[in-house]
């Protein structure tokens, strides 16, 4: 089969024994496992004829994108990996329409330089984008720090292309904000993780480039304090609120720990530290005014006021510059960088109604701490979409105790009407969960509908779907 | 199996024979025959029953909704109607999440009644809202006037809860905006009409309601003028346009013609007319200026001079009162009852890249005359969406030349990138175009699915999966 794949796609682009361990390894270090061979095509038909081999020969296979994953989804131990890395072309972006159509390569920071030098934006956005591509945020539903504004990877793509189990290429590639044309195809492979068809192009909803933005540190007096400050934020800026990124005084201790040359946000540590970003597309909010503040920075700075009068808010600082600003944000998307430093450690990725994070927080900790007195913790949220990564550092490496922390955690986030998966994807990680807290009629659905389109299962078999 | 049904819902809440009557006609009038039995449950628990009744049975149930639906997705002679008519319970509207939990048969009016009292919207609007019910909406992934601003069905559907074909319920109710636990099922079951499961309740996103509107009539030079007009809009507003709606020169004719008391919107009639319309959510936008306007009203009359200076925009006339604003509305609703007047139609539902609407226009009209040189035309259209409702009215009744003419409307929108389906789901009247346009392998994967979920093809068979 190794010869008939590097017919397809030329013997340069096969790796196996040696060459395939670049590929052994995720980023965070917990899913190893070298695979039998990765294959790297070029085009969509590369990637038919690949898996029309692989329906013929019955052979698994386990799409890769940029293997920034965190739960496993891209595992491929002794399996066969298609690696979409040099499916990288940024096929159009249509100003007019305001569109790109992209192959499932595309590196996130490429797709990002390349709209903005046309003023426009893709939206999403989060700390690996030097790394993600396009296709494994397809795959994943991906989230980020700008879903407030802009959604879910699920409300950027218009149209996709993918191939399915058996080779053939699906093509559903309008770039429509209306069509209903039978199932939703589209939405059932987004998130779908690889097991149904593999992504290799789409079309993706670009937004104008921000003319300036409104951002801010913000020690609220707590965390409901700091969700009344948000109401009032999307209020009265109509939706232009971009971030509302929640970091507890843990994570300031951490990020001071590990990353080298960073500051504290405020003279005095504080318990609630949001990070807390507007953007302003429209002329109006964008104009200096007098003072040479844009109108959105005013209103950002006359609401915060507001909010410390009420004492909602604690303290805060404005960016004054594009430098105070990188700071802010960099102290954020350092959030992997320091999770994963090496110790064994229990990362989730759950959501709650917005009301129910405090309650969360105050739940969740003796829990875990019931389990594990000697345990430490780290969180970090994406506060206006209930999204918090609550990370556990048990005290000591035993399996059954990990297994218990995850459990104890994704329960009581669904005990509080929340979600134990969020954004990251189920991958392995959560495959437990999903078995455990799904509606068990949905999960019958899910095997029928996979059985369906992936007889043999060898799309990502193993994962995502109990 | 009747009896069997009458013990499941009372015997008065099953209708056979003379009584079944009243659901023998759809709105449109063009799909008739007597169902063999109508059924009317009241809950989620007593449609579960029906559905293992019908199970057990093979017997094939048509979900019937408002009955407002224009493709004869709720036709079933001599089949098994299974109505939602009685399911019209809002259990709940969670103010501080902006949420509210229905059943399936809530009239979308009683809803917008009900979230207004709060001081919050359920966006979605068009002309049969005080017959339309969420459940048809949501199988139909409905439309209207808002979708620039809020989206279609599709994004404000959070949770749905659905009985599958064996009877068994799926609940994924969660109100979160952030969840991944495997396949999207809402997602695919949303637009899906009935043939994969029967939505009983959902989870539905309110937004606030805006404290003032600013709305117009404009006499745009040209159709591109009218698109140039509303980016302008748009971009200043930052979002606040919620409507876009395009009247040609031969709606406002039909429109006089038929509704009693109507009027010109302008002293002279114009080939482009735009009902435009500005929802002013922030205070800052609500707020009346010394002049007594809003500043959302000074924003959009500012435009409108400017474009008028460009050349863009003939005439315009913005709403001084509510009345003035209804005239304009009502004008617009008035949609269906001018389109559907008795005569024989071929009404269609396409969309097109916006961009695309002018060349939509040119290509159709000389294809549409030299089919049947005396058929005379009927567009509206949500402009800002590039949906148009394209209707003609063919100078003689001939069951070949209707059906050339659907197929020639359809191939003109697909051969410019656009949809032969935009918001009115497929039903019957769609199907031919479904199995003519749509990606083979698409088709394949919608077969399979519906094999998965429902083997024994109950489920509305006969509809939206060729």
């Amino acid at each position: 089969m190794i010869e008939t794949l590097s017919a397809i796609v030329g013997s340069a682009n096969v790796a196996t024994g040696p060459d395939a361990a670049a590929w052994a390894r995720d980023w965070t270090g917990k899913y190893e496992g070298v695979p039998a061979a990765v294959v790297r095509p070029a085009s969509t038909d590369e990637v038919a004829a690949i898996l029309r081999v692989a329906s013929e020969h019955r052979r698994a296979i386990v799409p890769v994108s940029g293997n920034t994953g965190l739960n496993g989804g891209a595992h491929a131990p002794g399996a066969l990996v298609l690696s979409l890395d040099r499916m990288r072309a940024i096929r159009g972006i249509d100003t007019a329409a305001r569109t790109a159509e992209v192959q499932a390569g595309v590196v996130l920071a490429d797709l990002h330089a390349a709209t903005e030098a046309l003023d426009l934006i893709f939206p999403m956005t989060f700390g690996a984008k030097g790394s993600a591509r396009i296709g494994g945020m397809i795959a994943t539903n991906a989230g980020g720090s700008n879903v407030l504004r802009y959604g879910s990877m699920r409300h950027l793509v218009l149209g996709l292309e993918a191939v399915m189990a058996d080779g053939r290429v699906m093509r559903l590639m309008g770039g429509l904000h209306k069509d209903n044309t039978g199932l939703d195809l589209r939405q059932l492979l987004i998130g779908s993780e690889g097991t149904l068809g593999i992504v290799t192009a789409a079309v993706l909803k670009l937004a104008p480039k921000p003319r300036a933005f409104a951002t801010a540190m913000v020690a609220a007096a707590s965390l409901p304090a700091a969700l009344d400050l948000l109401n009032r934020l999307k209020d009265a800026s109509v939706g232009s609120v971009e971030a509302f990124e929640y970091m507890p005084a843990s994570y300031i201790a951490r990020h001071m720990a590990h990353i080298r040359g960073s500051r504290e946000p405020f003279a005095e540590r504080h318990e609630v530290n949001i990070l807390v970003e507007l953007g302003a597309t429209a002329a109006r909010d964008a104009t200096p005014g007098p003072d040479g503040r844009i109108p959105l920075a005013a209103l950002l700075e006359a609401e915060l006021e507001a909010a410390l009068e009420a004492g909602l808010v604690l303290d805060a600082t404005v960016a004054q510059s594009e430098a105070q600003r990188r700071e802010m944000w960099t102290r954020r998307e350092n959030a992997a960088e320091i999770t994963f430093t090496g110790e064994a450690v229990v990362d989730t990725d759950i959501a709650v109604p917005l009301s129910a994070v405090p309650a969360f927080f105050d739940h969740v900790r003796p829990a875990v701490a019931a389990l594990d007195p000697g345990a430490t913790d780290l969180a970090v949220a994406h506060l206006g979409d209930g999204n918090v990564h609550y990370t556990v550092y048990p005290s000591r490496e035993d399996p059954g105790l990990f297994a218990a922390i995850r459990a104890t955690i994704d329960d009581t986030a669904v005990s509080l009407g929340g979600s134990f998966s969020a954004e990251h994807g189920i991958g392995l990680s959560k495959l437990e969960a999903l078995r455990r807290l799904k509606d068990p009629v949905a999960l019958d659905a899910m095997r029928a509908i996979k059985r369906a389109l992936d007889p043999q299962n060898i799309l990502n078999p193993g994962k995502t779907i109990p």
